[in-house]
């Protein structure tokens, strides 16, 4: 092992690996300039700033680029397979943070475009898993993956709902009060059914206000659904790093992660087949 | 059984059984076809689309009629009791679905009739039935059986509620504000305790927006109710509250969930198979 | 016992009582004829129904009058203390639902009085005395008063919290956004932090617009907070028709109903003192 | 211990001590005032009343200031440790309370000082030490902290969230619909999310409305998520997840909640005093 390899290998460790102190800190300076740099993009959208700062604004946001170009560079080098990481989606991320940067430079109308540095926050996700946070977003992420089918259930009663009541208050309400047409009745009927309530589009006639106060009174009650599926769900995640083992003798289905015995019945769980007493 | 009958019967299985491969595929791509024919009409409702594309529209319009109208007309050949099938829910709503698209021919005013075709989107509950979700909307629609009374206690309470702050308000507020009134005074109620909150009616007077904070803090709270009341349902349909084992001295039926003794006899509810002592 | 006094106790057995099949319809009627009233009262405040039919509302109004005096006078006459139904509740109610309607034959004005018509509703709830919804309704108000403590920590948060965001906002938004005064401030606080958001006074400045997002955010969040509190002491209330009595050995501490042994130890949970064996 | 010692003393008693029946008294009563104070400055607000009642307002003011000083003093005074009291929490804010009131008395224009006193209203938490509230709101508080990193993980989800919609609106409608920044898109994307719904600033193309209904419905959803947290955790609170009672033959310490026999060697926990056999 040459100094060269020993010093890509170091090089890895600190930035792919987030177990060692030199890794956290990399990952942690790493998300600071992430934020940083959305922070810029965000700043340079409000138009007064625009107007004032353009020079300093873009020099500041060619630095961020430069900096994201050298770690894409050196993420290359020190991977030990360089394409799988190039087409893994952190590295196609990591990509497409810097393109519209580059392309910044050419064409000063790409401002669309730096929005997809947005991407580039799901990192954050990534940095999060230095610390114990991953193991209570795996938490929230078992309960929602549990109740998965109950949400698509849920969801397909609501779209559906939506989409009968959009289109009854068009007809109801008609053009003339907004419902201009049945998408323009989903919509509100979405904003109704949520309780966002804008108030773009009211309804104006006594049948239609009679129809939101029932699509309002669905909409605060079934409110209900989503949260009782997602809390008993998580109860039941957070009551186990339990196993699943029904007990051979009174049918306890779950048990303590190193349970040798039913805590209910106190027989074995797993008897033994040749009894080596 | 000669091949006409032979050929019936494969039908019938492909139309009304979903536990076949074909049955499947055929209620899945019925799903598609609803919903193809929903976005139509749906879209027919833009004003620019509607006009720009009125033929095209109507053509396919009809094209989703005749499919419907084949699909009718099979169910009712395959069905062993095709009356049965022709009075029964599902059979009233296929027919339905069929009805304003052939009126739509004639009379061209039919529009609002075409508002029907969205009773077929219940069809999807049906369709779901292939999937594992049934089990899961099962489990949701138990959940809300078993709180139906607490929900009407609870829809009775917001009834009242909203009947009393809404007469309040029109008192208060009167018409010059809004409240023209007392139906408008319990519609603007609804909109308030469910936090929706349109803005087309608010209170003006001090009194009015002193009653109004009230009604707020009142919804926002006793949103609390329908959650708790679904939410324990649910983990207790999840759960399933009591075991179902006769003690083998007293044989009392039933017991609690995590009962290792009997509470009546106090004698072990499952007796070590091995004594481990 | 003469006819005169068992007609009277048949009577009070119809009007007080509501385990018979008499009684039952007698507060179903009753029941029929307050919402009936209530609805003319509601009716009556639209403009152009009361421009238009003022003389037959008025004699629909005072139809109920005259039928809650009578019933009034028979409840008197059939109630073994009379004086003391007179200054119950419900007597003060019944007596209040009849003097507006008496009141308005000589003053057209007292229009507002009518209004109280609308505590009557509460015999609602005496009416869903009839019913198994009674024992729902006590599940729901032990829950919340076994809850209410933490109510009452939850709601002086909140105060605590609307009073300082609606002080800050005056400060930052000033008289010229709509922010005229503190109450203002805390009145929109509270439509911000119930998440209702009529949008009748909204932040304009950056400042004003961090803080609102702050305090929506915090809305939003501390929903969890009454439904939380709400939801675990629904399900204590629920699981358990239980008893509290601690198991002397294994201190187990809530028990079935009708418990002799602990179901966790065994043991019996009153040890007799004199041992009868 | 002379008689000047003996009267500092029952003063402290009074003053910081919560359980006597003197202590009790003055801590309500200077909640009462604080209350008062703060009603005062909220009520001088109003640009009427602050026009007709500028004098007995300052008045009533500058007594309050009086009040404040003199329990300030006080409070040094019968302190066993006064700078310790000084420099302490409590110290600094009933320090802080004073001195706008002070400042009050030479600049006429220090009015936005007052909103300092606010933050005596922290006292309230205080004085609620009095009662049985404090357990419940210790309920509440470590539901909280236990449910803190599963709380931040959903932020900083919903904080991503509202920036990548934020942008997205940004970029979909552009300043001439109201969405002039990205920074205002956030603050849009904060108001739909949590359901809000000011109105203000509200989509007006179609494809801003489709991406409104997906945030709406995503903020109708998720709220489900801290809901489902606080209630596991309240729950897990409330019912204390682990019995700590050390299994008599293996010692195991920590064993669940309705454990009969011990999960590591199967033996009773609780072994039966009287064999009913």
């Amino acid at each position: 092992m040459d100094s060269n390899t020993g010093w890509r290998e170091q090089l890895r460790i600190i930035i792919f690996q987030t177990d060692t102190v030199a890794g956290r800190r990399f990952d942690k300076a790493l998300l600071l300039i992430i934020l940083s740099s959305l922070f810029v993009v965000i700043i340079d959208s409000i138009e007064s700033i625009h107007r004032d700062y353009i020079d300093l604004l873009a020099a500041i946001e060619w630095g961020f680029t430069l900096v994201f170009v050298i770690e894409y560079i050196l993420r290359l080098y020190c991977s030990p397979k360089p394409l799988r990481y190039a087409f893994s989606f952190y590295g196609l991320v990591d990509l497409l943070a810097i393109v519209p940067g580059i392309l910044a430079l050419y064409y000063a109308d790409a401002q669309y475009l730096l929005i997809i540095r947005i991407i580039r926050m799901l990192r954050i996700f990534r940095v999060l898993k230095l610390a114990p946070y991953l193991k209570q977003a795996n938490y929230l992420l078992s309960a929602l993956r549990g109740s998965k089918q109950k949400i698509i259930v849920f969801l397909a009663t609501v779209s559906t709902l939506v989409v009968v009541f959009g289109a009854l208050m068009y007809v109801i309400e008609g053009p003339e009060h907004g419902f201009t047409s049945i998408p323009k009745g989903i919509y509100w009927a979405v904003v109704t059914l949520t309780t966002v309530g804008y108030g773009d589009i009211v309804p104006r006639t006594p049948l239609g206000q009679i129809l939101s106060a029932l699509v309002m009174i669905t909409g605060y009650s079934i409110i209900a659904v989503p949260t009782g599926i997602f809390t008993a769900e998580l109860a039941n995640v957070m009551r186990g790093e339990h196993i699943d083992h029904a007990c051979p003798v009174c049918t306890k289905a779950q048990h303590e992660h190193e349970a040798s015995f039913c805590s209910r019945c106190g027989n074995a769980l797993f008897p033994k087949l040749i009894d080596n007493a």
